[in-house]
């Protein structure tokens, strides 16, 4: 057996920020070239960021970005550079430039395309074809192979390993959602046995719109065993030894003088947007993987500061009510951003309570942020009286409750002007798949940072993150009272809604897994209650068109994951 | 030459309703079989309706969608019915049964599924395959391809014919765009001639949330002449006599007596949910085409009426500001719904000049529509004073412009939670392109009537409206005076942005034909005005993201059109 040194370059990238994409690959290939690293792989399409979407349909973008990958080329020097960008031939092509020396040397085309889930990559690209794509570096032969290649058991994998390659490189930008990463390490090391090969994983890391990128670049060897692994959520260049055995070495190994990866320096990364410079682990060691409810929190946190900081902001305002889910943003938040950056405002009406207000302020000094307070009162009694004529019942109705719900959307949105921060809205899961939400009212904002997590988790969020805290950083009244939106005396949300436990488990029955109420209900949901849920989300796809973005940690977020008609008369 | 009697069906369906389009699938029929049809002929996905989009992710509703067609195939006597649904075998087909006798004799599978623009059909469809598909009507063979598979020269139309063809059917749900039927009947006749066969082409027609279809079914001859037309944008029963040249023909057509298509009787179609049923010419008759103007004025009518009415809804509200946005779209309400179902609200502000007041009530006058009129001043100064102490400013600014406009989106918002009326906001295409808008408050709204139409043509539809009116439907004094949203004294909207005349072409060039900076420049746009557009046009997509959707008239409308990142720095 001999040794190939390997780098999984996890990066974060900007979509369309093609100067600063080269950037950050050329410092990381220094790193890599430092540790003395024979090859090192970047993620797929690091070069114009995954996924640019509709920007791949302007020729001008396309070819930018070709002159973007011949600037990566040209500063390559004996460490080879496995690097995705958009290829054109007759078509456009999702591709893997192999750069070596000042050149490309060669070029794979992803063979098998995703067009499903929040995949729509038949929208732009041919599939590539024919025989297996294979280089040779110091004589060990390598295969390229790009995302869900990967996934096909007798595709570019194993046929790279049966044209002789003894690593296959495998480059991705594989979007986050709780458990993805247990599914993948399972996946990769089917492969890697089956194959008989080393594979160098290498995935994105960051926050696009609603994707975030966990990152968690995985070395395994050719008995499956992983070898090395990046930790998730941050950028990192993970430097391994891989052995190679002896049948594909052509010629010895350069030793080149390389000490062993346990003792490289580690290499400095530049933060993102300003953000202070970070070190980056080097050496074979294989990070820990972060526990379920851990994982998702940090999801949120970077797929929230990505989102701000990746649009030229800095700042954010969250409106705080004293219930758990506006509690929960502003935590995310201060986590995301530290305390300066995040505004609180409290926004009492005539029906807030006394606790909830408390709550609110509360929340303020333990997170160390500063809460404004503006009563509402002021608008919500001019427009009672504007509408007066019109509002024909003068006892509080839905109406009237939407009306302070979009009160305070117009006081968060004003701030947001006047003052540059961006609003984090804080309407969970369940809440968006019922439309138990006012439009332009508590919906309104530039990022809905908990749109994917249902109430019950927004629970263990919470729980998890005080634990973590080791002390009640979102206090325990907040957690223990009944959920209620306070737009009328004594509302709570049980009155118009099932209680959270019975909810969430229909709403992922009905929306997560495509059931339809027969099948509901032959799998044990009361009928009933069925008809009301199914009625409330079908009859709710109007407003969630019309929400922000947020992160996706589920298989079936509300997004470009769920595509569903408005105008739908099925009946579920 | 011998004579097959075909029926284009040309029916308004909606997603989702499976029991409702089996009905009226069922009428038309009965019409066709009555006017002693040989085949007829429905529009692509006629059972589901089209596009379903994720329903068709759930198995229940593709297996609702089979015994839906197997109920048409039940009611077929001796007329052969080719009707578009979703098949299933070891994947989902976007297919065509053709059935008679009360039986399914045998179905086709699209071999061309468009990927691109507004369709997602590699999301949901594998392509058929294999030997041209055939059936035989009274000796006659003819031929089944749907919608894209025609756009292909050596496609399924071409293969059809060398398989011995004399007549070709065309299944379509074909979305309409402005100048889209030239296109279409060029190709098609084009393909009828290279065939040497007849085409029956059958398009949907009605609007489907962002989609508007506008029927205009063909039956085009083997010479590629047009043999009948149906009309636009109405639901419709074509009947044709086909002559199929003598070599294709196997054995004497059945004449069964039946008079000349000239002289059948009109079929009375049942109006949509409740509207007036509208007699549906028979007979060979080639309806002429719209005017250009007027073919985008129905389109625009045909979607928001469909929209509201298929969501459940009879009533609308329009905020009038006394401009030509607004007063287009009340204009179009009303041509839609009649002047009982269209409600008007004036919201004056401080800064409203009296003549814009009066244009507005002038508007309601002149289209029999209520006016009301709600000041905004109570809750604009309530607002104000909540604010002040974040307002550090004291002079208005673009903060408190916002507040204007967001008021007014609370008071539409609370006359629709009210009254059930839905809101109708009022922007433009050049508008949305530059983010010329408040978010939340002029795009509040369930439907953007002219969403895709950009300035220019909001002033040509005005016009030509008036035109076929004969009087000043909307009043000359709206259409000369300069645009302005009165946000603040004496604003004009061309302090802010170029004149319509100049932003149009370039917004045209840099959205719908994705050019970049640089080609815009080649192509002689001023530089600076290129930098400042572009800006505001990237820097809008967050705005546009949280918009309702509209009608689609363009090749590139704001919608599943466009598919651009919001996080995105590519300069343009």
């Amino acid at each position: 057996m001999d040794v190939l040194r390997v780098a999984a370059c996890q990066v974060n990238t900007v979509v369309g920020d093609l100067d600063g994409n080269v950037e950050r690959i050329l410092a990381m290939l220094d790193g890599a070239e430092q540790a003395g690293c024979d090859v090192a792989v970047f993620p797929e399409l690091a070069v114009p960021g995954y996924p640019p979407e509709d920007l791949l349909l302007k020729p001008g973008f396309v070819a930018d970005n070709q002159q973007a990958l011949d600037a990566v080329a040209k500063a390559t020097r004996s460490c080879a550079a496995v690097v995705g960008f958009v290829d054109v031939g007759h078509d456009l092509y999702n591709a893997a430039a192999v750069c070596v020396e000042g050149e490309v040397v060669g070029t794979y085309h992803k063979r098998h395309l995703p067009n499903y889930s929040v995949f729509d990559e038949a929208r732009y690209f041919q599939p590539g074809s024919g025989d297996p794509f294979l280089f040779d570096v110091l004589g060990v032969r390598v295969g390229v192979s790009i995302c869900e290649d990967a996934w096909n058991p007798s595709g570019p994998i194993a046929q790279a390993a049966s044209g002789g390659a003894g690593v296959v490189v495998n480059l991705n930008a594989s979007p986050y959602h709780a458990g993805r990463l247990a599914e993948r390490e399972r996946m990769l090391a089917t492969r890697a046995l089956d194959a008989g090969a080393a594979l160098v994983y290498v995935n994105q890391v960051g926050g696009q719109d609603e994707l975030v990128f966990d990152g968690a670049s995985l070395v395994i060897d050719g008995e499956g065993e992983v070898v090395a692994r990046a930790p998730q959520f941050v950028e990192h260049l993970l430097v391994a030894d891989v052995e190679v055995p002896v049948p594909f070495r052509k010629r010895l190994l350069d030793p080149r003088g390389r000490p062993p990866v346990e003792q490289l320096p580690a290499v400095v990364l530049r933060g993102r947007d300003g953000a202070a410079p970070r070190p980056a682990l080097a050496g074979d060691l294989v990070a820990s993987v972060l526990a379920p409810l851990e994982e998702i929190y940090q999801a949120l946190v970077v797929g929230t500061r990505d989102y701000v900081v990746k649009n030229g902001f800095s700042d954010v305002v969250v409106g705080v009510s004293g219930g758990v889910d506006s509690s929960l943003v502003a935590t995310i938040a201060v986590d995301a951003f530290g305390p300066e950056r995040v505004h609180a405002v409290a926004m009492p009406s005539r029906y807030s309570s006394d606790a909830s207000l408390a709550d609110a302020l509360q929340l303020g000094r333990s997170l160390g942020i500063d809460v404004q307070t503006i009563s509402i009162e002021p608008a919500h009694d001019a427009l009672i009286e504007m509408l007066a004529p019109v509002l024909a019942r003068r006892e509080p109705n839905l109406t009237e409750e939407n009306l302070q719900s979009r009160v305070r959307g117009v006081v968060l949105m004003a701030l947001s002007n006047e003052l540059g921060w961006l609003v984090l809205s804080t309407g969970n899961k369940s809440e968006a798949a019922v439309g138990f939400s006012t439009l332009y009212g508590d919906t309104a904002g530039a990022f809905a940072v908990i749109k994917d997590v249902p109430k019950g988790l927004v629970y263990e969020l919470c729980r998890a993150r005080n634990r973590r805290a080791g002390r009640e950083l979102i206090s325990e009244a907040v957690l223990a009272k009944a959920p209620s939106a306070e737009l009328r005396p004594d509302q709570r949300d049980d009155q118009s809604l099932p209680p959270y436990e019975v909810l969430d488990p229909l709403i992922t029955a009905y929306v997560d897994e495509d059931r339809t109420r027969s099948e509901l209900e032959a799998a044990g949901f009361d009928a009933a209650l069925v008809e009301v849920v199914v009625g409330m989300v079908d009859r709710a796809e109007f407003k969630r068109r019309q929400t922000p973005p947020g992160v996706r940690i589920s298989t079936k977020a509300f997004g470009k994951d769920r595509r569903v008609p408005i105008t739908n008369r099925y009946p579920g």
